[in-house]
């Protein structure tokens, strides 16, 4: 039998090219390569043009690398919020980034629905709010807030700062970032990258926010902090000794995804997605865990399995279909479906006439 | 001609197994293994335990993993600093570990000698002091503080916290940890890995004091506070994703360690670091930077080249051996020889051999 297919939600199946270009890596001493040199400085270029042009970043946005995306929920807080942040909270991640405020020692208020369930109405954004945070996809419980959503939030409170978890939607969602002004993300899901690296994209209005509250002598952070990472960033460096080899594997990967073409990627995981949820719309006993169709995740799929979940688990992996886990409390009564760029449709054919047979 | 050698001091050459301990990891899936499994603690612990074999940690102390040394000194601040910190500064990182304490807005103080040079006198810690940080062995201008010195520090000084930046230095001193209270290095300088994971263990001592902090409502960070550490530790697991694949390679590189011996490691160190350090007391133009024998580094060693510097960083290239550069304003002038695990014997006798023919 062939290698299984990981459908974990994060860390997820590699990239089929990330092997080869690891070995190429090691071929060009990229491992041992000082990040003080004009070759590391091509390397994050590299990585950081290609995220620009896979993404349709707008000018005035700049790149950061941290170690992971609970650094970056850090670094938001800390760079961007003087006082009072608000968060949507509809799962245990978007629910952690207003812990994460609380620990910080802000004033964070929150919005919460329960697990599953989106937002319907534009949440009343309390008056004081200097940042709203919101996570476009609840790797949790597979709910998706629509884009039209987002950015309604950010048309109805232009004062706030609009921070989005893009951890494991992205490069699906076809963001318009010039109604975000922060996005982030880990590579270990949608870019098919070892863990280990976060990465944090920020407007003008980000970096302006990080000197307003440095001039007023809040601490924003250290070597981590905005500006320290800004005035490394545009000059293609990093304040600390980075991860040199993940920055050049995710700069590798970024141009395979340019090559195969973001609107392939996105329309393939459209279909993907379809055909996930058609089959579990027919099955018997199995469900979508979301059931309001515009909530549901097109990258991390929910299916609710109730007591047939072991079975099920067992049946997918005799044919080397790895399912992920619930997630907590639903470990033993859900599967999650990792639906990213490197699950080919044959996966997804597999997947889903094994399901149906089940 | 073979692959050249890296004697830069971080990242540095690799150490000779990395390659093939990445193979395996492909060939065992570990770049995509979720973090919550049985399999992702037993990497943990394999490299936790292999750490307190080989550098003969005392129970009590505790291990952790952050995405750099620069997030350790943030996080040491935040987590045992309430206010004041002590700092014995004399190069560019014991000044950095100084300058993040300050951007933490606490009220950190110095006790600064020249670039290149040491501690004779043990230093005045100021009444209210609650850390004392100190650098081992600064990778800058190669000096290395005398064990008994900072042995001595700690006596004078029971009721601060002993911090030790042990980053270009590790796993050579055999340090006695009792007389410690949190060390920490990251792994691209002597465990021979490629950049982006920082190793921090705290004993006792810091557990308690970050718990206190927090019980007074100051903030000690988020994800990356002790406490949060410290229960998932327990676990073998982290609190955030973390760089799983270089977990895995560190308890690699550490059990090769330990089957070579820390004792032969040690007794090779010593050998090659006095061949290089005779060569250059011979040499009639180039000289040890560091001239106080019992501050001159074992692990970087630092040549003063002047105008020569040029000249002969090109004819080791020539051999195939790639110094590193002097560090900021020594840049032109001094070069930096690494003398690491994996830098073999052979490989310093062509050195010290290319260098007495200059």
């Amino acid at each position: 039998m062939s290698q299984p297919t990981n459908f974990t939600p994060g860390p997820s199946q590699l990239y089929f090219t990330v092997e080869d270009h690891m070995r190429t890596a090691f071929r060009e001493g990229i491992p041992s390569l000082s990040h003080r040199t004009k070759k590391f400085e091509g390397i994050y270029k590299d990585a950081v043009d290609g995220l620009r042009e896979l993404l349709n970043l707008p000018a005035g946005y700049s790149i950061y690398f941290t170690g992971s995306a609970n650094e970056i929920w850090e670094r938001i807080i800390q760079n961007l919020v003087a006082e009072q942040s608000f968060h949507l909270v509809n799962g245990s991640f978007s629910k952690r980034f207003y812990e994460i405020a609380q620990l910080l020692n802000k004033k964070p208020i929150k919005a919460e629905v329960d697990f599953g369930k989106g937002f319907d109405d534009t949440a009343i954004v309390p008056a004081g709010t200097e940042l709203i945070g919101i996570t476009h996809n609840e790797t949790s419980s597979g709910v998706c807030l629509p884009l039209e959503y987002i950015y309604a939030l950010r048309e109805k409170n232009p004062d706030a700062l609009l921070a989005v978890d893009a951890v494991s939607s992205l490069p699906f969602p076809d963001f318009d970032y010039t109604k975000l002004d922060t996005v982030f993300f880990s590579v270990q899901k949608g870019f098919g990258l070892p863990a280990g690296l976060g990465v944090w994209m920020v407007n003008e209005k980000c970096i302006a926010k990080a000197d307003q509250l440095l001039s007023k002598g809040i601490s924003i952070g250290s070597f981590h902090g905005i500006p320290s990472l800004h005035s490394h960033a545009i000059k293609n460096q990093t304040p600390e000794t980075p991860n040199v080899l993940f920055i050049y594997l995710l700069g590798k990967v970024v141009q395979d995804f340019i090559r195969r073409g973001i609107q392939n990627i996105r329309r393939e995981t459209e279909y993907k997605s379809t055909l996930l949820y058609q089959a579990l719309e027919k099955h018997s006993g199995v469900k979508a865990f979301v059931q309001d169709k515009k909530f549901q995740s097109k990258t991390v799929i929910v299916a609710q399995c109730g007591d047939q979940t072991e079975k099920i688990t067992a049946s997918l992996k005799e044919k080397g279909l790895h399912p992920g886990d619930g997630y907590g409390a639903f470990k033993k009564s859900q599967l999650r479906f990792a639906n990213f760029p490197t699950h080919s449709k044959e996966q997804y054919e597999l997947l889903v006439d094994t399901l149906e047979r089940l």
